[in-house]
Formats: structure tokens, C-alpha cells, sequence
């Protein structure tokens, strides 16, 4: 079927929309990396990496009994009132929070659609620091806002010239992606200045569980009309497949909130599990979230520490992703990325972060052995980088010496000499590589990381000029390839070792 | 907490916005009227009376097991792309329709939502036809939209002065309430007016597979980008608990909508529960639904009939609801859904619909037995309001009895002489009824409906003026209570009979 090229009835800024990109991105990768879905590993999403409340039976949570529960009610419209989950929101939330404060959410994304669109009218201004997640500028897109960035280093300091006409000022607290977390002080210092300006703050809390809940300005809300914070349970409980997370703003601004919310916005399983979770004894101090923090906290050393070498330079994250700037490292985030999903780890490519180009990936903290499987599949996608380079390099040459014979020393090279002065450097990565013969001077040698590596070091048999000659006799004829690889060998090295 | 008074950061007519009112408040029901959740009858929402596919072994569905495939998910974000759920949302729909044509939506809410957000600036004016759906009217004037309200029988000749600059034509077909099914030339007639005039006509199909699914205009929507149509899976499959709809448009009108979609707006546990019901063999025709509409035809025919009486003027219905004219009955909408719903049966009050007034009512098929319920209380309902409207007039008349005696004849009642020429008309309704004393004339005899109700017809005493005299004496004195009753009847009864 051909699209028709006819006038489609959207306010035309529309028709330029791009959906917003995220990580999570399983069912993808398995198709396109041909593998099974239950053996990817995904650092992608930044889910709690403690597992769910399910798994641990102190929680006192089945959820085959939540499920059950919410199937009865399946045959009923959800009361969409939600007086349940709002009372158990609030007393999740603490710091005086009522349920006439909380907003229900189909996911955090619906509670920021629905604060724009109250807001926002075509044209207005809106400030969102970068890099931060993409959701706010998506969906104030969709509002036909106009979006000015400003950096995320800049919001302690923010003066009204900057506020300006601002309809929201959007601030993720701890940050998605960078992980930095801002005191309630400090948060409540731009609440102020906002206010002063007529400018609503959003705070997106959606990840303050999996940092310190002591830092939420949830208090500062029936006060203040003009802020606003967002909590998720998708994060904290790691359940994304059960859409919910809530909203909390003054009684006021609430109750205007609730009327232009989606009727039924839950669906009754959400409905039902997710207020049990929210019930959880402790609410933002339950045995759970703290031993969840924990392990984040120690992991997150361990995986820092682990990943700060090789042109990797991972921030200070106070939550449980790291944001790492790679752009000391040999390959871009968008190809890392790419390279780590063929071997079944997903990690955030941040090139689809505004303004911070393809320097940076966004890992997120895992137990243990997932973490391990990830700096080894990183290891692994170096190795291979390294030697497609390499061989690449050496059909450069063959090519070049096709046409004019062996290219002689390389003294351009920062490694030149790096085997003799007057070294024939044509073969430079040896097409015989590993070859594991001891007479070529080459040995096993151990590696930084344990076990075993190749080393040439000792071997300086490729880079004499007769060997090169003989060796290009055969690789320039035949092409380079098992079976020449193997002819050139015979004749070029065998009979002078 | 008080509520704080300072201004409200949002566009200023959403201060003013209502939620909007519907039927299935089960729970509120429940509360209000202290009657358990399982005990209430529920023909104010119009779900399929057949019930959940679940229910029926033929249609190879598995709750419990589709719910499992749900949960294995649950620690994943969903795909966003849903393809799975827009490929069987395309092949249940049929008429060519492809999954580029489907934009999938929590529940039907959403996808008008979406719609309007993404074709209405403020200030735009849509034309809503009265009575409808209210949700078109609630998520309109979240966008701030010019409402204008249009006559439902005037949707067949509507010309270009009418449609005018009207961004959106909203038609609900069939119509909730009233059960009107357009044909698709009728249909198809509309649409071509609108693509004429640049209006969107929005078709909402959430009925039309349990009236009859050959009326769809989907096959029309890839060649004009003027058309959208909504379908819903909540009422087909008796499932409002699971939010699932989805839209049909043109290839490159639903690119456009998905685009600005929510992120992951479908749970996983809605996406699977939703892709399993629309693979159902049959699509439309499955046996499921061919029974369904079946079930819904006999009970419909079988309802209407029954409720056509007693001031009730029931619609033609295509479908699984009944729109029933009350304004010659004795109570109003309201009232009467009230009265209803404390005896645990819920119908649905049509005054938040526009323009009718307190009117009209609107009773869900359901099955035999349900149907027979709600008959039933119908007449309890309309026995006691008798009761109650009997005694109050009682009470007025010994109310001006103690001021001047009794009040001799009412001749300008339109019954009287009910008994004999110069009765008493002060005890009209006799405070003694049913007395069950054959002493007296009085009988039992057959009731309309089958049953025996005790006949005042030959028994003439309460309105002889000495016996009045004697009653008042001991009713006007002690008030009207049990024990006065029976006193009045040992002193100016019991002696005379």
C-alpha cells in the first residue's frame, strides 16, 4: 500500500514529530542480533538491579494474589477516582503528603504529557537542562513548545534573565543520565527562584528511591503552586512491564490535574499491584528499598572503579546508572553500543541526548555477575575492534604494495621502530597472527587481565625485506585469505626458522 | 490541610474543567449504599452480556496463561512498537486494513485524547451531535476547543455552512447512548462532506462489534486522511479492567499519531491479554462474537418489550444498551437511577449527557436472568415511590386536619367519588393499608404481574365521616406511628365492623 501524499489534519509542527529514543530496547536486539531474548543482558534500562519486591518473601508480596485480585476486577470499569492508590502513594511519599496531593500515572510519561499539555500553550517557552531525559522535550514537542536548553551546570545559578517567560523549568533529580543528585536544599533554592518568575518547576523524582528519598522536596508542594515532582514505580521496583507512577503537586493544582487526567488512566492489575507495592511496610525506608540501596551503592563502586581505564572516564553517580565519557576511547557511543548488543548486553548509546554529540554511554549498575558480564563484553568488543583495525590496515597495505611492492620503513608511525631500525613495516599487524610458534622468537606471555596472550615482541622475522618479498609474492597474487595465508607461510617462514 | 489560594499555573479554562460523568461506579455504588460489590447489578455500563472470552473453552484462550507470558515481561519495558498487538489489531479488523493504519491506546480515552491534541489549537471549534459519548466533549475542552453542539438527526444532512471551520466531527457509531447504527453509505456520505470541508471526521466503532461489524468505514481510511476511527476492545470483550483501543487512520496519519503517542502507553500484561483476544479466529465473525451478538438480539428484543410501559419509552437499539424515554413517568432520570441503585441495581442517569435534560435513562442488555432483575426493581422501585407519595399526602391532609378537622369531600380530584358520592376524602390512603381484614370488603386479588395485592375496591369505612372523626382523634393527637395505628383501629374500626 503507498502512503497518500494528501494534507494530514495535525497542527503542522507535528508532521516534523521524531518519537523519543530509550534504552530497554530487547525484543529489538534480539531481532536484530539473532538472540534469544532471555540471554540478553540489559544495562540499558535503569532498573533496580535487586529484583523486584516478589522475589524476596519478606515483602510479604504474591503476586499471584495481587494478580488474582485485579482479574476479579477486570470485569468492571476501574473506580477512577484510584482512592486506594492515591492513599497509598501518599503515605509511600511521606513528608506530609495526603492523597488529595497525587495525581495516578499510566508511567511517568503520561504524568508529564499531562502537566504540559495543562500548561503549555503553543509557543511557550520551556527550559530543560541537558543532557536529561528525553520524555520532557518529546512531549513538549508535542505541545508545540518552544524548547531552549540550558546546561545542566548552569541550574544553581539560574537568575530571572534565564527564567524569563519560561512556562517550566524541567529538573530530573537524581539526573537520568548523568546521576548527579541535588540536595532538597539546593532543589528548594531553584524552587524559589521559579516561583518568583511564574515559572513551574517539574522535579522528576523517578529515580530518587534508588538514591536517598531523604532528598525529595515532596514537602515543599502544598506550599507552592508552582511545583510540581513526579515519582515512578517502574525504577524502584523494576517492574516496566506494569505501567504506574504518580504525581504530586498542591490540593489545588491536583484537583485541576485529576480533571484533565484520563478517565480509567489505570487498568485494575496496575491498579491492584501496584498499590500493594506502594503499601510495602518502611514505604521509602522498606527492608527492601534500603537493601536495594545498598546494593546499588556497592556495585556501583565496584563497576565504576572497574570501568575508569581504556579511555573510559565514568562520572560520580549518586544513583544506579553510570554515565561514562568515552570520548578518549577508539570508537563512538553509537558503535560501542552497537558492538556490545551483537554480544547481548545492552548499554545506553547517549547520542540521542541533545547537545553531548557521541562521547558518552549511560551503564546501568547490576549484581555482580551481570556487572562482570559487562566489562567483559567490553574487553571482548575492544579485542575485536583492535583486530578488524588492524587487518584492515595490513589489506591497505597489500593493496598499496600490489601496485608498487613492499612500502619499506614507516617513520611516520609513533612506534616506528618498533621491532629494528630499517624494519620493513608492509606487514605491520602480521597476516600469521597468533601463529603460537616458539621458533618465530613469539610466546604465550600473561595478560593484564589473567590468562593467556600471543606476544610478538620477540619476533622480528615479518618485518625483514625478503620475507615481506616472499610473503607478497603469494598474499598480492591470491588475495589474502586461509588457504594463501597458509601457501605463504610455507614458503616464506617456514624454511627460515 | 487547607487548600492554598495562590494561582495555579495552568491555561486558565481548565479551572472550570469537570471530569467527566459515566456509568460502572461500582465501587461508589457499593459505598454509598452499603451493598457488597458482588451483590450489585451493573447495567449502567455496556459490556457485553455474553461475558469474557474466557469464559467459553471454544475460543482456546487461557487467562492464566496469557497472564504468565504478561508477567515473564513485567521486568522489561515493553516495545514500544507494539507490532504484535498492530498486526492482530489489523487482521481482527479485516477490510484490507494494515498494522501501518494502527495506533494503539490504553483504552479509548486516550486515542481521543491523542486525536484532539494533535488536531485542535485553542480555540478551534468541534462539532459534537447531542446525545453522545462525553468523553469527545471532556478531552475537547482539555484542548480549550469551541464546542458546538449539533442534533444527532441532523448528521444526514449536513452541509458545508455547518461543518464550516470545524477542525473535528465527532460520530459515535453506533451512539452511546441512544443505539442508532449508521449504515457505511451513510457513513461514507458524512465523510466525504467533511474531506470536502477539511473537517476530521472521528468515527467511534467501540460498539460496532457487538452490533454489526459490516457497518465499519475502515477500509475507507488509507485513501482520506480526513476519516479516523476508534475501536475498543473494553465493551466486545467484557473487559474494561485491561484499558486496550486502538485507532485506525490513514498510513501516513498514523505514523504521525504514533509518533507523538506515549512512550509504552500499553502495559505488557494489557499488550498480551489484547493481542491474544484480537487473534481469536474470526476476527469480528468469531464464534465468540457471532454468539454474542445473538445473545444480545433476543435479550434486546425481549427488554424493550417488557420496559415498554408504565411511562417508559424504550429506542430502537442496534446494539447491547437501551436509551428509554421517562419524561411521562413519575420520577426524573436521576431519581429514578438513585432509587435503583439502592436496591443494588445500577442503570445509567442520561442527564450528564448534553441537552436532554433529567429525561432519559439508559439500561444495558444483559442476560435473561440480569434483564429479569432489573424489571423487577423497576417495579419495586415505582411500588415504594407509590408508598411514599401516598403517605405524604396522608400526612399533609392530618397535618391541616389538626388545624380545622377533617376536609370532607375532594372533588377537584380527577378519582373522585373513588367510593361513594360525599365520601371523606381526608384518610385518601388509608393509614390502615393493607390491613388484610376481609371484615372490612377488602380483598386479595391477582396482580397484573402475577402475585396476589390486597384491593381496597369494596371497602368504603375510612371515608365515612364519623369514622374519619374517630381516627383523627386519635392520629392527629398521638402523630402517625404504629402504635397510634393500632389504637385508631381498636377504637374507630374494630367496633363498627
Amino acid at each position: 500500500m503507498s502512503e497518500n501524499t494528501a494534507p494530514i489534519p495535525v497542527k503542522e509542527y507535528l508532521l516534523a514529530l521524531e518519537p523519543g529514543a530509550h534504552g530497554g530496547l530487547i525484543r529489538k536486539s534480539s531481532q536484530e542480533y539473532c538472540i534469544p531474548e532471555d540471554e540478553i543482558l540489559d544495562a540499558s534500562a535503569s532498573l533496580n538491579p535487586f529484583g523486584t519486591p516478589f522475589e524476596y518473601p519478606y515483602t510479604g508480596l504474591d503476586l499471584n494474589l495481587l494478580l488474582d485480585r485485579g482479574l476479579e476486577k477486570m470485569e468492571q470499569y476501574p473506580d477512577n477516582r484510584y482512592l486506594e492508590y492515591r492513599k497509598a502513594a501518599a503515605e509511600f511519599t511521606g513528608m506530609g503528603v495526603v492523597p488529595e496531593n497525587i495525581i495516578p500515572g499510566n508511567g511517568s510519561t503520561e504524568i508529564i504529557r499531562l502537566v504540559t499539555e495543562c500548561v503549555i500553550e503553543e509557543g511557550d517557552s520551556v527550559l530543560i537542562p541537558q543532557p536529561t531525559f528525553s520524555e520532557y522535550e518529546v512531549q513538549c514537542r508535542v505541545l508545540g513548545a518552544n524548547i531552549k536548553y540550558i546546561r545542566q551546570q548552569d541550574l544553581l545559578s539560574l537568575n530571572g534573565d534565564i527564567l524569563g517567560d519560561a512556562k517550566i523549568l524541567f529538573v530530573c533529580n537524581p539526573n537520568n543520565p548523568t546521576g548527579q543528585l541535588f540536595t532538597r536544599e539546593q532543589i528548594a533554592d531553584i524552587a524559589e527562584k521559579c516561583a518568583r518568575n511564574d515559572t513551574l518547576l517539574f522535579v522528576d523524582e523517578a529515580f530518587i528511591e534508588l538514591a536517598d528519598p531523604d532528598q525529595s522536596v515532596a514537602d515543599m508542594v502544598e506550599a507552592n503552586n508552582y511545583l510540581f515532582i513526579q515519582r515512578s514505580l517502574t525504577k524502584a521496583f523494576a517492574i516496566p512491564g506494569i505501567r504506574m507512577g504518580f504525581g504530586i503537586a498542591s490540593t489545588s493544582f491536583a484537583k485541576v490535574l485529576n480533571n484533565a487526567r484520563l478517565s480509567w488512566n489505570l487498568g485494575s492489575i496496575a491498579d491492584n499491584v501496584a498499590t500493594a507495592l506502594l503499601k510495602m511496610e518502611g514505604g521509602v525506608n522498606s527492608r527492601y528499598l534500603v537493601e536495594s540501596r545498598e546494593l546499588i551503592e556497592t556495585e556501583r563502586d565496584y563497576l565504576t572503579q572497574k570501568l575508569n581505564r581504556r579511555g573510559f572516564k565514568p562520572f560520580k553517580s549518586s544513583v544506579n546508572y553510570i554515565f561514562v565519557d568515552i570520548s578518549e576511547f577508539s570508537m563512538n557511543s553509537t558503535e560501542l553500543a552497537q558492538r556490545m548488543a551483537s554480544h547481548g548486553v545492552l548499554i545506553r548509546d547517549c547520542s540521542s541526548f541533545q547537545e553531548i554529540g557521541d562521547d558518552y554511554i549511560r551503564v546501568a549498575v547490576r549484581t555482580r555477575e551481570e556487572n562482570d558480564r559487562i566489562l567483559q563484553t567490553i574487553k571482548q568488543v575492544i579485542s575485536e575492534w583492535g583486530r578488524e583495525q588492524a587487518e584492515a590496515m595490513l589489506d591497505a597495505n597489500l593493496e598499496k604494495a600490489a601496485d608498487c611492492g613492499r612500502l619499506g620503513s614507516n617513520t611516520d608511525c609513533d612506534y616506528y621502530p618498533c621491532h629494528f631500525e630499517g624494519q620493513d613495516c608492509t606487514l605491520c599487524f602480521c597476516p600469521f597472527y597468533p601463529c603460537e610458534d616458539e621458533r618465530t622468537g613469539g610466546q604465550w606471555i600473561e595478560s593484564s587481565s589473567g590468562g593467556k596472550v600471543w606476544s610478538c615482541l620477540y619476533c622480528d622475522i615479518v618485518h625483514k625485506p625478503e620475507v615481506v618479498d616472499d610473503v607478497l609474492s603469494v598474499l598480492v597474487k591470491e588475495g589474502r585469505n586461509e588457504k594463501s595465508i597458509k601457501k605463504a607461510w610455507k614458503n616464506a617462514l617456514e624454511t627460515r626458522l
